[in-house]
């Protein structure tokens, strides 16, 4: 199931996604879809109302507004040898960084190029989305503490990445986590054998490709690193690190996010006003 | 004016802070000393409602609850020089890095001693509490984004910090971040020429004394820094960093961080359970 959340009249508000059969290359799904309204919360017990709006009548929201993201680096090791990590030797414990809730944005939402980078990068990442409160999560237990996954851009001011020791500003600027279009609860990435494609392109090029089974920590392990240091809370999201092939980013481009069994996140770079 | 958050009765409450002349060694007011009670919140009008309830029947809790506290590393260079970065070179620019809301403790409340750690540090700090929602604020404006001041306690696993390339485990962990015993907001530290001292103790013992005065950037200039970057929320938490004189805590330890003009926050150190 895809729940998505959105503004319609003033007014924020859950929805079951129907009918969308795939995207075209703008990230615009193909085919009618619909919304049909959520009664109750999507971390709590809901029902489906029957009442249906059309997806091109709303605006669509981050589909979950996290307390906190925590984001891992150098989870898949041809993007870590791409920033000069050695390919043989991946971190001993898995970089771990957090985004702050200022930082998320929906689908459509622009991405603001801050004032003190002049390296703007794009970094296509599968978010996972928190479904319970949770800490000390074991290995067999992480699917449980799961709500579902969406599609995320780990944003980053790479020169400010590089020059300052902690990563606070160079990825946790206003709006450099853009997160969406929707929650797919139906999925899970680490039953599937040949994983889940994860894609990033920049006016319609595509620059970054990787498959989920290319991660150096599972998703169990990351969940379990985080939560034997920290309490995860509803709505939280665990970014898992990004594929080979990041790049710049100027002022006027289009990125798109898409990961396969999900949907497409686009959002247009512009100029911070 | 002292502002306290606490509980009482089992609901959540603000009071203004009356009657209170000092400390005693464990981090006690001297004196007797009572809440007034406030109609509205602290962040918005209030008035004092004139109903007053004893200091010591009620449950102080974190004076705020932030939605993130943005902290700075290495702003006070013989700190810098103990940890072994050289007494002449501060950091071209402030460290900043993240404490989640989820490492928020209050004043009485527990240190829980990770698991995965066997160095954990106290770090007094003076943390400023941010009034109004802010972005890009200049630094002659930053008095007017600051509700008042309180103590802080960055509690940091020394060994996991120095092991892992960003810090959001080991100084990010649940209960890391003491905050209290109430908010100042008559105090302004810039505005006084010989700054105000910050003390931190264990059992009894000093273990840190410094000066604000002895920051390497002002708090103007950390606001500034910071909200280039990313919007501040009321509520949320700006720590200035320690001073020198870090040290290890163990388990029972007593650990009470004294700010000159606002207060003590003492919390024990326990075993995680």
């Amino acid at each position: 199931m895809r729940i998505a959340r959105f503004s319609v009249d003033g007014s924020v508000a859950f929805g079951v996604v129907e009918g969308s059969d795939g995207f075209d290359g703008a990230g615009a799904p193909r085919g009618e879809v619909t919304l049909d309204l959520i009664k109750g919360h999507p971390f709590a017990e809901f029902e489906r109302s029957g009442r249906r709006l059309p997806l091109d009548k709303v605006r669509l929201l981050p589909p979950v507004l996290p307390n906190k993201v925590v984001a891992i680096g150098r989870n898949y090791a041809e993007h870590a040898a791409e920033l000069g990590h050695p390919l043989s030797s991946p971190p001993e414990v898995p970089v771990t960084f957090f985004k702050p809730s200022t930082s998320v944005i929906g689908p459509g939402d622009p991405i603001a190029y801050p004032s003190f980078s002049d390296d703007l990068h794009h970094e296509a990442e599968l978010a996972v989305v928190i479904g319970r409160l949770c800490r000390e999560v074991p290995l067999d237990r992480a699917r449980d503490v799961i709500l579902g996954y969406t599609c995320a851009n780990d944003v980053t001011a790479r020169d400010v990445q590089r020059r300052e020791n902690q990563w606070a500003r160079a990825k946790g600027f206003d709006t450099s986590c853009p997160l969406g279009p929707w929650v797919e609860t139906g999925l899970d990435p680490e039953r599937i054998a040949e994983g889940i494609a994860i894609q990033c392109t920049v006016n319609g090029d595509q620059r970054q490709l990787g498959r989920t089974t290319d991660m150096v920590r599972s998703i169990p392990e990351l969940i379990a690193h985080i939560t034997e240091a920290m309490t995860l809370l509803p709505g939280d999201v665990v970014l898992t690190g990004t594929p080979a092939g990041v790049g710049p980013l100027h002022d006027g481009d289009e990125v798109a996010v898409t990961i396969e069994g999900i949907g497409t996140l686009a959002n247009k770079v512009i100029k911070r006003g």
